[in-house]
């Protein structure tokens, strides 16, 4: 094990932001600190780690940002990083600073950025945050918790007004290549219907399953679209509108308010359990893993694994969805 | 003054539901109570007026109900109330359940109704409860500020978001005719831009304001959109994107989230005093009259001024916002 | 397998109500619904079943009812159950209605109650929910992390007025034997000191810990007891009062706030969960066991095994919460 | 009108927090701003003017502000300030820096002081911020909003979990000397019952209201007790514990969490408004008075009225508190 008196790491935020990506960077700050480890804060992600955006981060530096959405260390794309060159220049001044390792807190770009790194010699541990919840080799990442309550909160409301009177609405989730968020929001809110990229449904099976739940009494429809589903939510709104079941249609499109807000109890701890493991490793030696919650524990996976597996559809939620919306 | 005793008198919630409705049934019921007068409860608006869907509520009916969105008698549109014939078989209906006057919950269009009852010698007393705060001769509406600060609470959240990348959020609300709710949430979210039904503006005027923002170092811009602005949200969010200035564009549709929600305190008081009233009133043989919030007093206007006076933009607001963000 | 067409089940919350026991009685219903199995509802929870207080629940009974905090079943105490001749009176009613099995949703108190019956012959599952999480055999019981985010928010509003003054903020939570809520609240709330019922400190200790925190540079401190903890809040209080570490104190005891609110994701997804799986035993044939969370899935553990051994303190967490706060 | 061109003026937050104090900060940093005018921000309250605790603030620094609790110039006591010596230091720190007019931000306590400092020569503006709403001259102060929400959310959650059980709620708010939140938290959660300490009443009393709503049918009691009651919440739950009514009690403190929590949209509006005129006032020569909300529009009144009047209990609301409850 590394002497962890004169250890300095670094640590990023990249790609999209999550809910609790702060309250992670204040435990990578906090652990290192009670090892005696120095902590560089580098701004703007893997650009801000070509152009040598560093600063020293203390304990104090970090107080009051664990209950801050966003990202207190900015996060942007960066093309430069992609290519061989940019990758080489962000060796060099890490290596400049006296950096011994990294932490990279991001989605499924980000820790494939991680990964390279860690091929060329850096020791580099990943931190899985990305409310799309498709990174495996962790049963759940930093902000899917938030984004769901996020959507859930909306959902509530609607069905306050939706039984009030007799309407459809449609409410379109983030999530490209992902439904996760789409089924288990059909799931918490009790959404009649679910529209997931994995499942590809028609129009007409839509508006029958509208009409079913209106023959069996209900006063109202909610209907779930993932951004990337395979009909687009306002298609879907025309095509219900022009129905003769009785529904009014009404869209609501949640955008970026799900990336946002302040981070529920469980993702604060989810990042403070993973932000506290992935100081311990690197101060263990171990490079080119990412943290992840199994189950009750905290493991290690490897990046290559992480970053050559697909996460599976959450199937067996969608069929739950289903029976629950009865 | 009328005997008490014997006094029947019917509510009804009519036109878009507002929180705060099911607050100011509560006050109506219980204030007739102990008055000693009788309510009858009239499910879906007009409609129900028509079909005669009376049913007697009591002190525990309205138990629970204060904190509820939406409301618990329902609304409907009612094409049948429009005709001289449906207003006179909802006359008809009133008559049948000895009902002796009517409180009417509601915006617009539903005032305008009440007036109609009224120029036919029906006991009838407004109420003014809609989103849009779109009503003359009340200070504010019941819902308004629930509404508002729904749209805050999701513009907070896109705030975070906001300031980890540089990005233009356009957030559509509420307001087809009134720019009222979109204003009041420039001011209070703090929004860069505001475009308004009341005040055309150019896709350049916009796109010139971005870039002035963005040169006072601004690292993003808010935009509020009222639903019935000059400028389509998905046109405006096409132009900005093709700007040379560096904000990617980002959609948020709140749609119907702005109707429901918990009443806030405001609404919730605003409704007790104006159902407290509109049953004094009612009871002290006063018609054709709706409860307003003037100052700090809940005042009466005729109903024949309300249905005829247009309430102006509320444009002195519209300059503040602007001024405040710079 | 029984065969489910004739399968009759009962279903019933008792001890301390939880946020999601709602939603864990609409999965029970629904799902029981889609086996074609009849489920009838017990009022106030063992007394209720002593009583005979049934009535079928058909899908609509238990619409609009996930988001709602509390129970519809209601939930009492039942001196008269804990005698034998309860006990069988209870048998007596079951079979009398035609039960073929039991879901028991609840705590500690309830579980062994469910146990008891289990003994004598009638088929039941039992649900875990309380937000002590102090049941052995799962993870977490539906309401912990709903009361969670409940403290959690509250202490989130203190710090906002706490870092406007020089103040010392402590915070009662809930948890007679179980240290649980507040020491996981410790960490999510970055709480600068937690007392819990499982690990005893003296006055002393703790006036050291928030001396040390205003040295540190500390601009006011957090203070986390539990109800059970050995030093009560008032008295702790009056010490540090009287410290001369320039710190005011201030105290909080939220009390049952912590068992209201509408459940979280969490919750509804875990309750979604147990009450499906706790059907499906049900149908199977399984008795005398209770469904909890291990990972990522829903497991049953004997009631035997539940009800005589006592889940340990969360020591991890305590040391953790320790070295996040420095 | 003095040319604004040169103008500084400064500004400072004293007494107890208040939520939307940080946007009125912002709003007269921008205010001054598109005047011309030069700000300079005053840490620590009038403790902060005896020591000069002074920098600029330029309407970046109050960017990010708007929607925070607390205030970011943090507040203080000052016994230095309340002596002659004290304040002709604070004159002479603010000459020194140029200030040609001051603008205070707090309670009574605040007020008095800036009609101490305004009758020594000095130019001041005073803008009301107290939870407490005990300030004459405005129909409302800066911070109550939120702060009855706060209570409201807090009793909604408390009701979730009084209608599972049978019992009897005691929430204290805030209030020595005025019982407004109290009163209006009782209209706007339905409360049973109110103790304000502008009316005091007799345990017997409270218990036969209490025994009054269990015969009415009632399954639960919310009584809210003003910290100020002649009553005190602890010995007023003793007391009813004892009865023979059935309604267990459970006592809930809420604390300084009412002072807490992002601010509401109407006391952010608030807080604009007052800011944008405070500014107005002083750049137009005046001094000595206070903004204040009067029905929808804001006014000056002198601080020598503000500060020798009381303001009277509303004890209109007390009435209508108790006939909604019924």
């Amino acid at each position: 094990m590394t002497s962890t008196k004169d250890f300095t790491l670094g640590v990023l935020t990249s790609g999209g932001d999550a809910p609790g990506m702060n309250a992670a960077i204040r435990a990578v700050v906090r652990t290192a600190m009670s090892n005696n480890a120095r902590v560089l804060g580098i701004a703007n992600g893997y650009e801000g780690l070509v152009n040598g955006e560093f600063r020293e981060l203390g304990p104090r530096d970090v107080g009051g940002i664990l209950q801050r959405g966003g990202t207190v260390l900015q996060t942007r794309r960066s093309q430069r990083f992609r290519e061989p060159k940019g990758q080489r220049e962000a060796i060099r001044r890490m290596n400049e600073a006296g950096m011994d390792g990294l932490i990279v807190i991001g989605g499924d770009g980000s820790l494939r950025g991680a990964h390279a790194l860690a091929t060329q010699g850096i020791k580099v541990i990943g931190i899985p945050a990305s409310i799309d919840n498709d990174i495996w080799g962790s049963d759940i990442a930093i902000g899917v918790d938030t984004a769901l309550n996020t959507i859930m909160e909306a959902v509530d409301k609607l069905r306050d007004t939706a039984s009030s009177h007799g309407r459809a609405f449609l409410i379109e989730t983030m999530g490209r290549n992902s439904g996760y968020l789409a089924v288990m929001a059909g799931i918490v809110c009790g959404a009649e219907i679910v529209l997931m990229p994995e499942v590809p449904s028609t129009v007409e099976e839509v508006a029958q399953s509208v009409e079913d739940a209106y023959r069996r009494g209900k006063t109202h429809a909610i209907i779930i679209v993932a951004e990337g589903a395979n009909i687009h939510t306002t298609e879907l709104a025309r095509f219900i509108d022009e129905m003769d079941v009785g529904f009014d249609t009404r869209v609501t499109i949640l955008g970026h308010i799900q990336r946002g807000g302040r981070p529920t109890a469980f993702d604060r701890l989810l990042a403070a359990r993973m932000g506290t493991k992935a100081v311990d490793l690197l101060l263990a030696d171990q490079t080119d893993v990412m943290v992840g919650l199994k189950g009750m524990g905290i493991v290690e996976i490897s990046l290559e694994e992480v970053t050559t597996h697909e996460r599976p559809a959450a199937l067996i939620y969608y069929e739950m969805a289903k029976m629950l919306a009865r």
